[in-house]
């Protein structure tokens, strides 16, 4: 193992002489903190009735699906959640796997194939890029929200059939895409946008119904979203909502979902008590947003299109210390530094929460200006 | 999308002539049937001392991590579940993940670069071929289970660093890997050996602690193993038991790890409940093999290494036939077909299970005999 030890320790060293070693810790061992840095943006993962519809989906279906979806791993809860995310979002269809991660894995590997160009936004997030490399399809990179980069693109393929990757708000700048834009490109040559709505879902759109709702593109053939159900939804799980053909094709050739174990009936149960809370509560949408103008007019950014704020450090030790002084006055944020930001510049992180109270937002307002 | 549209027609065209179209049906809707299909193998998801783990867990934790783990998404179960695999299986640390899947592709792209061979058995599960593409390694697939066929490309290798890919009991076929062999051709090269133990957790070694274990191979550094929280311990996840040294290169390099969101508690709770109940009840694991061995007898196929048995037929229409009928007489089993098999042979799959009663059992005999 000399050779493998040898290349761990110098891969470590490197990462801690640059700053960038990363360690974890139980989050729940702090103490009491207030909370900028999680994806649970309408605070569901803790909301009773969401526990409520973990609990009770374990106690029926048992704690895990205890097969593939297509071998015995498909249960009832599945069917009701797929319903559930396709009629809240506004999708024909839906089909759930067990991490966001897999949904765009699963997606475009099994859309893309060796005819196909992949149109990719400089910005997606990593398990677009990871999906990218798994499928057959040649990938073109283009700058970020840059719709013309795009039609360019699309109009001067060689390849019968392309495909668009992008988020609708991205998750390390947290700016939105230009959904219709992209949408109206795609149409107009031949081509299936795939939109990533992980950090638009609960917090974007009417109702928190996604980007792709608010621009009536949720019924269109060429138009696929993503979704996760670990952020506004409180749980764990991703889906893919498109068409039943899509649908179809994506149960038949798509590895990521043909060879996992089918999506845990607590994580189910939690998202669909989750999709109940958010229809029935959308001032929690409302909040979330308010929060959000808050906290960028405390760090004196633009308001972002969700619940994702940026905000750009020197470089990675300013952003860890930041990081440590808002935790030591009891606020907890977060930083990206390379390589997990798209143009090497270290940000400090924060997101708004729908269930901060009015003494804890201005709390961690005070903090943040501190940091300035 | 008419280029899309044509696309996806043909292709379902195509699959259903070749009598190959799956779809989705919830297994609990079907009435009461004998179950030999799903990867429950010891019963453990409807254990009410599991489901009482996952329940307590969401209840204590909430309903999701909330954020990846590098962020907040680290919960204090999290660190007992991973210290409680450790243990168990004997090696010094592990990492859990969300998936099974997620834990073969980080292993091995954060392991393999530009200057890594890997070398892979051509059984190995989807998520292995998957994480191969994701790496920048370059990949040589050797004949199944073919120790000098291993032995002879390390030596040959011009990379500096080697990694051999196998599963210690095959998903598809049920075959058990020559671990030792193959742990010390590693040894000899210099190579790090990374064993799938999916379908050995909880089965096979003393005490269902796994093929790793029994060949006393997971206290050793060129040892890695990745585990699925979602076959015996009737959960969903997954793992990754190695070295401290790999563990903190895997937290700061795996991309299917930093950027997904943890586990969920419940999941993390119910694996963690198992554990004990396999600890406490080693006679749940003398049952699965007892009512594997029963099975085989059935099938006239050779006792399997744990609870996977693969039974060959004709083609798939057959293959589907013999399910069919096996359905209409209450018992479920499976089958693989292309693209599932390595070998493009239609096999039925029966996997045994510890909780079925003897009466079940016999009832299941007396089933598989008319199959013939």
């Amino acid at each position: 193992m000399s050779g493998f030890s040898d290349w761990l320790a110098a891969r470590a060293a490197t990462r801690e002489t640059a700053g960038l070693t990363r360690r974890l810790f139980a989050s729940d061992t702090a103490g009491p903190m207030i909370d900028l840095a999680g994806n649970d943006y309408l605070g569901l993962s803790r909301d009773p009735r969401v526990v409520a519809g973990a609990t009770k989906a374990s106690e029926a279906y048992g704690a895990g699906a205890g097969a593939s979806r297509l071998v015995t791993g498909t249960l009832s809860i599945h069917d009701q959640l797929e319903a559930a995310l396709a009629s809240f979002t506004g999708f024909p269809s839906a089909l759930a796997l067990s991490t966001g991660y897999h949904a765009n894995l699963a997606v475009v590997a099994a859309l893309a194939d060796a005819d196909t160009l992949i149109v990719s936004d400089a910005h997606v997030h990593a398990s677009m890029i990871d999906a990218c490399r798994l499928s057959r399809g040649a990938v073109q990179v283009v700058p970020h929200n840059d719709a013309p980069a795009v039609e360019h693109a699309l109009a001067n393929r060689t390849q019968p059939r392309a495909i668009v990757l992008i988020e609708t708000i991205y998750s390390v700048l947290g700016d939105a895409a230009p959904v219709a834009e992209l949408a109206a490109a795609c149409a107009r040559h031949d081509a299936l946008l795939i939109a990533d709505e992980a950090h638009a879902l609960g917090v974007a759109g009417p109702g928190g119904r996604g980007l792709l709702h608010q621009a009536d593109l949720t019924g269109q053939d060429h138009v696929v979203a993503t979704l996760t159900l670990s952020k506004s939804l409180g749980s764990q799980g991703g889906a893919i909502l498109a068409s039943p053909a899509i649908r179809d094709h994506l149960i038949n050739t798509a590895r990521p979902f043909i060879y996992d174990t089918g999506l845990a009936p607590a994580a189910a149960g939690a998202a669909l008590a989750a999709l109940d809370v958010i229809a029935d509560e959308p001032e929690r949408v409302r909040r979330v947003l308010d929060v959000a103008t808050t906290l960028a007019d405390a760090c004196e950014v633009d308001v972002p299109a969700g619940a994702v704020l940026a905000v750009p450090m020197p470089g990675p030790t300013e952003a860890v210390a930041a990081v440590a002084e808002a935790a030591s006055q009891g606020v907890r944020i977060g930083c990206f530094r390379p390589p997990s930001t798209p143009d090497g510049i270290s940000r400090l992180r924060l997101t708004a929460h729908a269930h901060l109270t009015d003494p804890e937002l201005d709390r961690a307002r005070t903090v943040l200006l501190s940091l300035r």
